[in-house]
């Protein structure tokens, strides 16, 4: 090891260093960003319009608002206030971009109910206080109060941003006062640690809303807590009575199979080790942590350069909605939860803001577009908790509402609500925040790390600056930028270029730009002056995907992509409802064109195929005759958009003849 | 429907005929068969000397033969009796083909500690006489004492047939009538049938053996209880405690869904269900009862045309060790038991018994050469419980006395044992008996079944007839059958033309013959005169198998066979021990060779396929580049045959470029 590395580690892991790390990004805020953008502001306002009322209206009737009031009869869980929680940030996000005083009058009346349950000592979850008192603390590993007390911190911050009030983030505050006091390295203290990790991120949040270092802290005992022998949850579960002998696969489950510190693949439940990496990666950020940073890195690689679906979702495991091994992508029967997904992006924008290099976008970008889109419908309306990449549709044309409302089939279609249902308001929050990955910036350098139709002024060093992006992004590779200092100066503007883009063409007030590349940027220095115009334009051609050939499940086979799009087939487009009869001709020309009345606008792609299909029904279990077939006309629409029309099948990776 | 088949159904519903059905073939038994055959006489005396011993030393060790004796103190198990009947089986059997007095000792002694055990009432389980007395017949859904009693049957009937003494099987008609008098229609009866069925295809084995037609008429009882509302086993839970509410998904396990004259698709767990067809065949032939057969022929086309695995294997899905639905047939993580293919030879037989139709014999024989050898090392001593047709080693090259003892990777390799040891005995009795599967007889007509260099005498109406077969089969398709009437005299001699054989050259005492096919066979009627000699000579090339094209598991691959051989790649033999990567040309050319020293004698097939593996080991997860290669040679050695070498992985269904 050399020394300096090796001095920087000692210093690491002496604790905080107390300053973000140099070479941070520091994003701009969702509520200082306004979205313009013919694919994002429908996305947005189906999200208002659609998916907020939808999780409001099951929240509702299955008892999760009331849950919070003393009156309340009904049964409780466990897990509902997350699901609050969650609805609740995406709400107030949402008031950020349309104000709507009704939904706002909703949100304000459930957050008076949380905080009025509130206890003394700042405790605060509607099942322990109600259905469980003497169970607080009692059984981390499975009980979700640490988990559920990070989700109302995230809405109580969200919250804050929105309406400047400072009731509920207060309220919050005494809950992690509390938390700081149980939890912690002292004698009379716990020494435990979330069983569903998302109070780490969290409590940075409320750091960083606050100004109160003690929430970072605690977030890095938590983190540092974990994987510690003896393991927490084997002397808890020895109080129950259980076993304390814990299988390894129930320590890859909490991740707590080592030190955090010492992990450097992606196992166990997927949402679980996303949220910790992310929250691994905003204590890195806060306080300079090499020790976390190199941990970070590695599970990212582990997570998104070994075992992530193509478009950008993780966990394939049903079993225990977790991680396989490197390489393990089946597409059918699968989990790659919603929420994964989602955990994913929060992940990589998080290791973007802390190294500044473009790789994360890129990651964060493919999830935006993908699987960050697949688990809501276009009217917001229905969800999928599994993204499957290949279904069989056994009913295909059966009725929406009945499938929406539904058990049969749980996987092939989109579903109102789920008895655990977390994805839903996930998506909600993830739709409605959009606007805070798309921009940051560092001291004088001001970077676009997604290509979405928005403005935004930025604080920098000695200026200020109004960006606006104007696009039809992802269906055309043109991005034109406004850049507005406040007065001439110089600085950066770092021009994300995606991992897809092969050709582009970059001017500046009409002017060919030959920008340098720095950590996937494209780097322009110079004296900026109001009215000043970047048009960067990227080559936007079909190209075909093939995955790694250790993939066990996706040789042989390719997926189509144009730009950050992942495409799907899907029954409704083609001469089958069996789309992996369908043979995709190596060399068959592939044409893309933007269809306006398709699926709110979409560029679809078409061609030709190889239907592998006999004529007789009653063709033999085994031949020694060569498969037939015919060749047909295939349509390709964006994966993320599937599931929309005529219920079907889905296929992503088409064998290739 | 038509009159004549509703009145045969009404008379077939009335109850059993009492004659067997004029088209049936009656089985020349194993005990009038003497085998001496290239192929199979090395796989009998690997059984003799490897499997029977090695049968033997596990039921030894794991208590299951002292178990009967009263001074034994270990633990017993509900299905152990079943384990020791099928040694004892194959043992006898094996005797008869080769004289060994020592292993008639072992065999009679514990033959005698059976006898010794038997209730003065009859009744005769050793877990249940000993560990659990007030459990007997109290909860037939799980307890095998139906099932274990079947299996001594089956065992009493070899032993009968072999030593020509009744004592043993004298004690088990004792048995047999305890259960008849417990089970029937009477209301002093209890209206049970077997959770695992077995025993009716017993009974009728033990009528056969006796003369004695209650025991057909128990084994139609059994038969005819089985499904009927209100069920049995719902009925059963309900004295229990439990739930009589059964689960649609427990009733197809136990094929208790529909009375067995409604069933036509095979559902549930294949060892029960393909048991249970054997003893609907056996008492429809024994019965003439037509409703039994129509449902025979359906359930056998729902298992050999839209369920089988190339290999004759069957129950694919390890969950219930069951089948699945039409035409799904994964190839890896499977179950596809041992039992249940060895089970699906003994429904072909019967079935072959009672229509005299060639396709029956066609996957008997499939069974016989492919996934009725593959649950057993060449020499005899170790065993596969599931059969995969596609493995990934992570470990090749590993000791193989480590992996034989060892519980690590169940499936990717054979084990000397297992706790639920069901296959070994079975692979041991199955070896032993393949004389009974050769030859069968009808008035006077002789069929020969199966190519194995053999000799029998079967009596004709009129006549006595020595036959001798001579042949190198399956890896030559040259047969010579001489012909030994023990007077001059018209008879038919039936040669079974294989489903593989589409070219063949027939000649009787060397002049061409145009035999007429009638049900599958190439029929010789003729003046048969002592010393006459048939050749058949079926061309043998190497053929490309492919799935129906409904099978989503197989669509895009290929499989290769010879004859009725199944074959298979393995890592010793080929380029990579990740078998997967290997894509064989549409139209590459493919030898086949004999290769005295490989695997005992066989012949192997090579040829050039191309290795989908790109040289570097950290190319990207997702790429736009065409996959790489490169050609390389493969071999392919009899499926039956893998995993006796170095160890490493195994493929079958190979993709096709």
């Amino acid at each position: 090891m050399k020394l300096r590395y090796f001095l920087l580690l000692l210093f690491a892991s002496l604790g905080t260093f107390g300053a973000p790390l140099p070479q941070s990004q520091e994003p701009v805020l969702f509520k200082d960003v306004r979205i313009e953008d013919p694919f994002w502001s429908p996305r947005i306002e189906a999200n208002r319009t659609g998916c907020i009322p939808a999780n409001y209206k099951m929240c509702k009737e299955t008892g999760r608002l009331d849950a919070f009031k003393p009156e309340y009869k009904g049964g409780r869980h466990i897990f509902w206030d997350s699901d609050v929680a969650k609805w609740l940030e995406a709400g107030y996000y949402s008031l950020q971009t349309t104000p709507n005083p009704e939904l706002r009058k909703t949100l304000d009346e459930v957050v008076a109910d949380i905080i009025a349950m509130q206890e003394t000592n700042g405790y605060l979850n509607s099942y322990f206080h109600y259905a469980d008192p003497k169970g607080k603390w009692q059984y981390l590993r499975h009980n979700h109060e640490l988990y559920c007390a990070g989700h109302l911190m995230e809405a109580a911050v969200a919250h804050y941003y929105t309406t400047g009030k400072r009731d509920f983030l207060d309220c919050l505050c005494r809950y992690a006062d509390h938390i700081c006091e149980t939890f912690g390295p002292k004698e009379n203290q716990m020494h435990g640690y979330p069983g569903h990790e998302e109070i780490e991120l969290a409590l940075v949040k409320l750091y960083k809303a606050t100004g109160n270092k003690k929430y970072l802290d605690q977030a890095l005992y938590f983190l540092d807590e974990r994987g510690k022998e003896p393991l927490y949850f084997a002397l808890e579960e020895g109080k129950r009575g259980g076993d304390t002998n814990l299988w390894q696969r129930d320590k890859n489950y909490h991740q707590i199979h080592k030190r955090v510190r010492d992990q450097d693949e992606a196992v166990g439940h997927a949402v679980r080790a996303l949220y910790l990496y992310s929250g691994m990666a905003d204590v890195a950020r806060e306080t300079g942590d090499l020790g976390l940073l190199e941990a970070c890195k590695k599970l990212w690689t582990s997570v998104c350069e070994r075992k992530m679906y193509i478009t950008g979702g993780a966990g394939p495991y049903l079993g225990n909605e977790g991680f396989e091994g490197d390489y393990v992508l089946p597409t059918s029967h699968i989990c790659n939860e919603t929420c994964a997904g989602i955990a994913n992006a929060f992940f990589c924008h998080r290791m973007l803001s802390l190294t500044g290099e473009g790789k994360y976008a890129d990651i964060l970008e493919k999830i935006a577009y993908n699987n960050g889109l697949s688990g809501v419908s276009l009217d917001g309306r229905s969800f999928f908790y599994n993204n499957q990449l290949l279904t069989f549709d056994p009913e295909p044309g059966a009725p929406r509402e009945h499938i929406r409302k539904g058990h049969e089939h749980p996987d092939l279609h989109r579903r109102e609500w789920f008895g655990c249902s977390c994805c839903p308001p996930n998506q909600a929050r993830f739709v409605a925040s959009i606007g805070g990955y798309i921009y940051a910036k560092k001291e004088d350098s001001l970077f676009i790390n997604l290509y979405i139709g928005s403005e935004t002024t930025v604080p920098l060093k000695d200026n200020k600056v109004r960006i606006l992006q104007k696009t039809d992004y992802p269906w055309d590779g043109k991005v034109v930028v406004s850049v507005d200092p406040e007065k001439q100066g110089e600085f950066e503007v770092a021009l994300r270029h995606p991992y897809w883009c092969r050709r582009y063409n970059l001017t500046v007030n009409g002017q060919k730009y030959d920008a340098p590349m720095e950590k996937g940027y494209l780097v322009i220095k110079r004296n900026w002056n109001k009215g000043d115009k970047i048009e960067f334009t990227m080559d936007m051609p079909v190209e075909r995907v093939y995955a790694n050939q250790r993939s066990k499940e996706l040789r042989g086979r390719v997926a189509l992509q144009r730009g950050p799009v992942v495409y799907c087939l899907e029954t409704c487009d083609n001469a089958t409802n069996d789309l992996d009869k369908l043979l995709l001709p190596k060399d068959g020309k592939i044409e893309a064109k933007f269809e306006a009345g398709l699926l709110g606008g979409v560029v679809a792609l078409s061609g030709k195929a190889f239907l592998e299909e006999s004529a007789k029904d009653n063709s033999p279990l085994y031949t020694t005759k060569t498969p037939k077939g015919r060749e047909v006309d295939f349509k390709a629409v964006p994966y993320y958009a599937w599931d929309n029309r005529e219920p079907g099948s889905v296929i992503v990776w088409l064998r290739e003849e």
